[in-house]
């Protein structure tokens, strides 16, 4: 457990790739077959036939049961406070970062997590993020509705307005595959603070900077922005062929894991599909990637690039109208499930996540005397 | 980069023991010698010459720098007031996260992290805690004095009085050997949160997180509990026997990492030696020490316990009378000053932390249908 000047032997691992850090039932990746599965079932049914609130409920405990009946929370008035005097230039992230870390000053939560404090936080999140998009436009928050889920209740809340039917399902549909995806940097931050002892808003609060990070929370709004100045399907083809000859990356296309098509993308691009014209976007979306996906496997037979969830997400995103730089945190409040999930499995069978280090500093010297304290 | 079903063959490391994680040049963890090098600089020439201020900016720079001039700064409007609206009993570690979490908010820093954000930060955390602590009391926060160092001005903050040599002295002492040790659970949470290019807020907020945790951040309260218990050093020798004899642990001895005298017990040691009776619990942790050290050795002669700093800690942070519900906290703000070390260091040679994981749960299934979406 000593960290260790540079001539240990042991394997180095950066970045801990393909290292197995830990065990867990919550979710299976499996990148070669392209499978998400949430305590074995896949997320391409649990799309069709949930909702969010009962994938939530599925996360934390194993079961699939009924409709949880949870709704968004009303936001405590020193959470409510905090947020009223952030700055209108505030990154959203951080603001629901500093929610969440108010809260869990105000609510002690206690160890072991538990399916409780889940609940309360994944409930809280849509709400404090809804206010603090109101309060920076000059609005002010809008109370929650008990009878509207967690995605549809968001939304509310966002516009003062009960949305449309196809708005909240294709926004739950969003939040259902953002809402679990094994051990991420942002998960696994949550169970490095959880193996502590620590309790869930701690590691929820670490999550959420994690997920800040654009190599991990991603830049959604580059697909967006592709889309909107493809404009239109009939342009998409030579849109396409000219931006790869220019040498560009067509964002929304490749993943790390994924080699098969992203079970996500296709789970949010059925919903898509489903709902005809109601949503624009959502058709302009899936008329691009077919074109898309033709050209990139025209010019890479070998090994022709699919589609990722952030395609979709764009696209759903958009198709809502939520502003841009409400993405990833609309992302960071959607995967609430999953963290405090992590947070509760950690604890349930804990040990101490601490790693080595390989030590690459100056050799012991002295401090110089000449500068030493009087 | 998959997660991947029980028959995996690699190697399992839960917990990461052993695994080297990455490479650092901040510190050297020595167990085995009972070294601990910051930037090659032994931590017991560190603490009598140095300062937190400038072992602060040695963590940073890797430069051994004349004074650095850091004292702390003034607590911003929004800070303070989320501070205030925290209710008395809030745990001061989550105070602390949630200033940090609001500054961040507040100041927006930047990618990657560089060391006047980490300034800014090591400067704030000890203002924010002694705003917290006065306000809990029903006391207005003290404005900083820009006379004093990081140590005394916290002392300052927190009583509206400048301290006596000797408590600040005892203090940066605290503060210096406190500032780093390598890849902690909670270094290790702020590096995965920085390692996806997040801030270096967000990283901070994660590992106060950690430390809040009891197997990382301790109990520094069990040591004074049993110093008071002994109360004089001609009670030591019967009180130690006594609770052994019982079967219990003696607090304050013993380290995972040190097989070696704890080199930061070894400093606090000296610094304690040379105040001589001006302060009495030091006097007495001193006294007490030599006692538990050599009934420890007559009946372990094989492997004896050793003084870990957790003992002197606690004999400093009681020597200064702070209050016990403190400790922790006062721990972290010290740390600011190797947290954002390494935020520094990943950034610069950066690379996504993300671990595999073993899957354990159920095989592939469908979701009932009987239960299915209307």
């Amino acid at each position: 457990m000593t960290d260790t000047p540079s001539d240990d032997p042991r394997p180095y691992s950066p970045g801990l790739e393909g290292v197995l850090a830990g065990e867990t039932a919550i979710a299976l990746v499996d990148g070669a077959n392209g499978r998400l599965l949430y305590r074995g079932y896949p997320i391409g049914e649990l799309v069709e036939h949930g909702t969010y609130e009962r994938v939530a409920e599925l996360l934390w405990t194993g079961e699939w049961t009924q409709e949880a009946g949870l709704t968004p929370s009303p936001v405590p008035g020193p959470v409510l406070s905090a947020l009223r005097s952030l700055p209108v230039g505030t990154n959203p992230m951080d603001a629901v970062r500093t929610a969440v870390s108010m809260w869990g000053s105000l609510n002690r939560p206690s160890w072991p997590p538990n399916a409780e404090e889940a609940r309360a936080m994944t409930c809280l999140a849509p709400s404090a993020l809804a206010a603090f998009a109101r309060l920076r436009d000059g609005l002010e928050p809008v109370e929650p509705e008990g009878s509207l889920g967690l995605a549809a209740g968001f939304l509310h809340q966002l516009r003062d307005e009960v949305p449309n039917e196809a708005s909240a399902r294709a926004l739950d549909a969003y939040f259902v595959v953002a809402a679990e995806h094994g051990f991420n940097a942002s998960t696994f931050a949550a169970r490095v603070i959880t193996s502590t002892r620590s309790d869930v808003a701690s590691a929820v609060c670490g999550a959420i900077g994690a997920l800040k990070g654009p190599l991990h929370g991603g830049a959604p709004t580059e697909v967006v922005n592709q889309l909107h100045e493809i404009g239109s399907p009939e342009r998409a083809e030579a849109w396409i062929n000219e931006a790869l000859d220019r040498g560009e990356r067509l964002m929304g296309f490749g993943h790390r894991v994924y080699r098969a098509y992203d079970p996500r993308a296709a789970a949010l691009r059925k919903v898509a599909e489903g709902m005809g014209s109601t949503t624009e976007w959502l058709a302009l979306a899936v008329k691009v990637e077919d074109v898309a996906l033709r050209i990139l496997a025209e010019r890479h037979p070998d090994r022709p690039l699919k589609t990722n969830v952030e395609y979709y997400t764009a696209a759903v995103l958009q198709g809502i109208a939520l502003p841009p730089d409400l993405y990833p945190a609309t992302f960071a409040i959607a995967r609430h499930a999953g963290w405090t999930a992590h947070a509760i499995e950690q604890a349930g069978d804990n040990r101490l996540i601490r790693p080595d280090v390989r030590y690459t500093g100056p050799a012991e010297r002295s401090v110089p005397r000449a500068a030493a304290r009087v």
